[in-house]
């Protein structure tokens, strides 16, 4: 039997546990053997200590252990799944996966809802009228092998140990730690069954992570978690100092989704879900390398067999993929540039929080979501403006909410005399 | 209203805190509205992060407002109290108050029991037959009156901040914490109501600080606390890398006390309890200074006037105290030194668990204890013995036991052909 407090102890002075005493200490905290406060202090030590790989490999398998985990075998096939770090406007995942799926590679997914200035997957989903975000196990794995994918909500059996410590680690200041992100997200991952994944981690203004340095140590630890447990993992460094896309807004994202598979979406958007296809594509079991899936993707997109899929996908979890089906917010205003420039930078967490604010998201878990509200940003870094010119749309439930928003979307643009550098979407890839 | 977790978040980041937010943070902890979790984060990342001078004078105050406090003043006089850090054999104080109180100082102390190797003064003076260590709030004023002294139990409304933060501590690695230790034993002094403190910081293998520095540090915080709360305080840090005189357990302890009372003491505890009785003095309202202090408390012990406070102050708190009344052990085996040689250390924590094992102490607060038992280290650190001499008695309530402690009294003796080099009991007083 373990004592806690000694755990705490060695790892409080600079030791390495052992893989058991990780795991005992993970599984007794689920067994309520081990309290909240023991725990806080854990992860506080670990704050200040880190947890070596070997430690956070461990910790990742106990909390795979501390729950149900999906068998995705009966397929026959390899399986790709992908998962982003969250931002501001990214539905890359609704673009991707018909992709993938057109290309004839199974993509299963398990996604989760929007918290603060970020949107969730499943939220934007819901947006479809009668779309439904829970199947069960057998109607998950039939809907993959008949339609080539599903994007489904977790199920609450799926790592528990993670939805206790991140709760635990919400309320005392020990979320911002590399090892228990990196093992949050990757059990996550592991125990949905997937044999290639590939990991999106977001850095900039509207990211979790602020820097390239902290982005690139997680993916590290990500890429490393995923080789010690068997599973192929390719990692990419996005760009997260502007909104991905133009829409922010559960509705309006979808309509940006379907927009994007008739072959018109914005640039970053195209290249985000392009450059992830194809690495999702040379993990599977196709036999090809990124490059060709590449190509095998923008066929699949131009050819509009992507859009295809997305309908029939749609049509499978009980919703309308008609985009005249969506909900339209009330009132709808435009936000003008007051003067000539260009678009030197758009403050992206606060379009998030402008998006909150407008209703399109939720301060706590229970709060209620209009999924027609969000806003459009019509200009983007780079482009140049006129005085006058829109900059945005605001889509709001009330002329109120639409006034805050327009000056708080106002707010967040800054534009100037000179043309600011470029900068790619994808900052950097790791495998 | 603060928000714990951004509290916690500063802290653990190296920031400040009011102390404002740290009363606050305090007094929702002892009212139930921040949970044990969040506070257990918070002692982590003051492992870590430390807390300024003012920062502990903060969490001192809040902690006497957590509850009531002592109120000495009906004495209309300066009223004395001496706390020490714990060590094994550490009578003094049951020599001391008669002492000072034979001078005509008012000494009231509450005091606590001991946990693990290290003895308590009240389990002590419960091995004399009769003796009540609680006392109410009017009959332990009236008994300082009437007789100059009182030494009781802590009241549970005296600080109870510091019993849960000290239980939750205990439990989560974070006991061991400079700032959280001093104010933890300030709080208490503060509260007990008295004008002039003097505390003894033991330093060495018996002790909670093994080094001289470590010992320094937790002194100077403590000097400093009482300093802020208009206290005076005089800190010293004596050697406990041997014990205290030569009794280890409840009523040998006592009847070592009788013996010094009577001035035939050992040479360390005599010169502890005559050192710490002239800085008592000296912050009394006689108005003189420690070396008229030290005269004085000298003429006291060797008049039997302390003697006699000492007699008359048990009977008032309900005790026999003829030698005679207290408990004696079953057997009693003596310890053998095994070659001739000086006495070059004494393993003093292990004498102290030699004595827990012998049944003298407690490994959970709801352990009892046996009065009788403990032991009598004859040899001490420096004396020559010759092969086949006594080092120690060992007094055991049964011969099996007996035979356990006789052999961990052995192992805890180092002899050697060298004199060692002599130090003294007071190592370094800081006021």
């Amino acid at each position: 039997m373990i004592h806690p407090a000694e755990l705490i102890q060695r790892k409080r002075d600079g030791a390495e546990l052992s893989a058991d005493e990780i795991e005992e200490l993970v599984l007794a905290y689920v067994r309520d053997d081990v309290p909240d406060y023991q725990m806080a202090a854990f992860c506080m030590a670990v704050f200040f200590q880190g947890l070596t790989p070997a430690e956070t490999h461990a910790l990742t398998e106990a909390m795979v252990r501390s729950g149900e985990t999906i068998d995705l075998s009966p397929l026959g096939r390899k399986v790709v799944d992908k998962h982003s770090t969250g931002g501001v406007g990214d539905k890359t995942s609704i673009v991707l996966g018909p992709i993938v799926a057109a290309c004839g590679v199974p993509f299963a997914k398990m996604s989760g809802r929007g918290l603060g200035h970020t949107g969730g997957t499943l939220d934007k989903l819901e947006s479809i009228p009668g779309f439904r975000i829970e199947l069960g196990g057998d109607e998950f794995l039939g809907q993959v092998r008949k339609v080539g994918m599903a994007i489904v909500g977790q199920t609450a059996d799926l790592v528990p140990a993670d939805k206790r410590l991140y709760a635990l680690r919400d309320v005392t200041a020990t979320v911002d730690i590399i090892p228990l992100i990196a093992s949050s997200i990757m059990s996550k991952k592991i125990a949905g069954g997937a044999d290639g994944i590939v990991l999106d981690v977001k850095v900039g203004d509207g990211a979790f992570m602020k820097t390239l340095d902290r982005a690139r140590e997680l993916a590290e630890a990500m890429v490393e978690l995923g080789r010690r447990a068997g599973r192929q993992v390719v990692c990419e460094l996005t760009d997260m100092d502007q909104p991905l896309g133009r829409a922010v807004g559960n509705a309006l994202e979808i309509r940006e989704c379907v927009v994007t598979l008739r072959g018109d979406g914005p640039p970053d958007l195209v290249e985000l879900a392009l450059g992830a296809s194809a690495h999702l594509l040379a993990l599977s079991d196709l036999g090809i390398d990124a490059s060709q899936g590449r190509a095998r993707a923008e066929e699949a997109l131009a050819s509009g067999a992507a859009l295809e899929v997305y309908e029939r996908w749609v049509r499978a979890q009980g919703g309308d993929p008609g985009l005249e089906a969506l909900p339209s917010a009330a009132v709808l205003e435009h936000v003008s540039a007051p003067e000539a420039g260009y678009v030197q930078a758009i403050a992206t967490t606060d379009i998030g929080l402008a998006a909150l604010h407008l209703g399109a998201g939720r301060v706590t878990k229970e709060d209620a979501i209009d999924h027609a509200v969000g806003l459009v940003c019509l200009a983007k870094r780079g482009d140049a403006v006129e005085a006058g010119q829109p900059l945005a749309e605001v889509h709001a439930s009330d002329p109120d909410s639409a006034r805050r928003g327009v000056a708080e979307v106002q707010a967040c643009y800054r534009l100037g005399p000179e043309e600011p550098e470029s900068r790619p979407i994808v900052l950097d890839v790791l495998a």
